[in-house]
């Protein structure tokens, strides 16, 4: 227990980050200071939202230093403590960074993963930032009302999978856009929309208008792009459309041009808001309660694609940004 | 009294509508109806919504139909009626169309100009759809705090006018945006910006980001387009956007391209959203009094720009788009 294999950040991508962008390392096992608890991290998660936090350009994050440990979540287990509120052997998750090992002050912890009965890697998606993300951002964006119709684009991914259920939960009639027959059928069978839709297939407008035969009332974006564009055409009247991720545009360093949606938005009285859930950390204890509830009683059910070995970090923003995941991207580390 | 002067809508545009799309006609003098009243227009509106209205694409109010009259607000005198709720001499305004008289019911006459200190041509500008469009709009959709930067394009027009020295009235920095060096000019020193910049100087750009230090917390925009886009790129954080026209925009059908907007509007945690003030015409009546006040202390100034003759009708909505009114356009009748 004398080293901690570590993933720094080696050089920054334009685009998507891929392998040539980090470097694995066998740093030392940091010093334990005043305040800091030692964390060994069990699982590291991996997000599109990485992307945007190694570039140069205007983020809504301290950009990550060069030569710095790749920032990331984790799920963990206290084995050194010079905080009073924490103990060896409680399992957290917070900031910790693809590495073994990190000493970290208690602001850098989210949370406390109490819920024993659920697995400790949940703190990574559904009852993480992916599951919050989905929960809050139709709470104060989104808004639905029972009997809207919500579309959700990546439909099937970590954070698409838990709108959709949540919406149905509202009782709101749910399509999800999804790429290719597989993930469209599992977004019917596993997660529960109303409609699921194909946009890598040459019906995919006529069948996503024939979803929504009222119109679309929240269109939850996670991609941008063409795909957006599409649903955009279908807005109801006074929609709200949650933009939450721009997975479909590969770099945004000139930005691509697309329609303009200016006219659709005045004529639709549509809102179209960004929306970030660091924005809402006070929230996210009691919403990661909510959320282990709603696991709990089954109407919130997750996939989670779970690789061991933390040489898998490396091609795994890609694999998200190329849609080769199937749920929720966490890399196991024992 | 026998006859009608009437405009007539004989062909539908693509684009901006000009006397190639309008027929001037003698009509007959209407009949009244039972609870109907009959209305003497003295003065005529002119608004750039009125391409939307008469455009066959999806829009915000029913299209006006091939051979009926040009739909537009007005100022008359009621010269006989069969509502208990009128009386001959009293002045109001409402939906009377392109023509010398008009047989409305009372749901097409929004108010009765009730300001006898003030001019009844305001009905149609700072009192009326345009004035109601400002406050309304920015405490719906704009919301500004104090100390807040409120930018405004079409600055100087007669919706931008009032955006700006209501935005001021609410302690914020207010720039507006206009083209030509003596519209830059009025928008100081007539209408109390505190900067203005020329959209169509080689300097825009930069001119534009010295005048807004702290970023943008609020955009009002009348015209959308490349102008649009500047502003876009200074949004701040939680920064409200209100769509509320689109006048640098020739024709809509097809959407022309633009920078895809979604990234800056998730980083910023922005809001895009679409107003029309038709929508809230439950508020008509009080918005035109407090703008009344406003009027009268002094702190809302105004521009008209008053023309003779209903042929003036015909090519007004195009001076409109190509920027060549100062202040509210109103076609006088008598």
């Amino acid at each position: 227990m004398g080293g901690n294999r570590q993933i720094l950040v080696v050089s920054r991508p334009s685009g998507v980050p891929g392998p040539e962008h980090f470097a694995i390392v066998d740093g030392k096992l940091p010093e334990l200071l005043d305040g800091q608890v030692l964390i060994r991290n069990q699982y590291l998660s991996v997000e599109p939202a990485m992307r945007g936090w190694l570039s140069d350009k205007g983020n809504y994050t301290e950009q990550i230093p060069l030569g710095s440990v790749m920032r990331s979540l984790a799920v963990g287990r206290v084995k050194d403590s010079r905080s009073p509120d924490y103990r060896p052997g409680d399992v957290v998750t917070g900031w910790f960074g693809w590495q073994e090992f990190a000493a970290v002050s208690p602001g850098a912890i989210i949370r406390k993963c109490k819920e024993v009965d659920l697995p400790p890697s949940l703190a990574l998606g559904v009852l993480g930032l992916n599951g919050v993300t989905a929960l809050l951002g139709l709470e104060k964006v989104g808004r639905p009302h029972p009997g809207d119709t919500v579309v959700v684009s990546s439909a099937a991914g970590a954070v698409g999978s838990a709108v959709g259920q949540i919406a149905r939960r509202m009782g709101c009639r749910t399509v999800g856009i999804a790429g290719g027959p597989e993930k469209v059928a599992i977004c019917i069978e596993e997660f529960g929309y109303d409609a699921a839709v194909d946009y890598r297939s040459a019906g995919f407008r006529n069948a996503l208008a024939q979803a929504c035969p009222r119109g679309v009332n929240v269109y939850f974006d996670n991609t941008a792009g063409p795909i957006s564009d599409e649903v955009h055409g279908l807005l109801a009247l006074n929609s709200r459309v949650v933009v939450c991720g721009t997975a479909s545009i590969e770099a945004w360093d000139p930005a691509p041009t697309g329609p303009r949606l200016e006219r659709n938005i005045l004529v639709k009285r549509a809102s179209v808001t960004g929306f970030i859930v660091l924005d809402y950390l006070d929230e996210f204890e009691s919403a990661s309660q909510r959320l282990a509830e709603f696991v709990r009683d089954r109407s919130l059910v997750y996939r989670e694609e779970i690789m061991g070995g933390m040489e898998c970090c490396l091609t795994s923003i890609e694999d998200l940004y190329a849609g080769r995941n199937m749920g929720k991207r966490i890399i196991r580390l024992h």
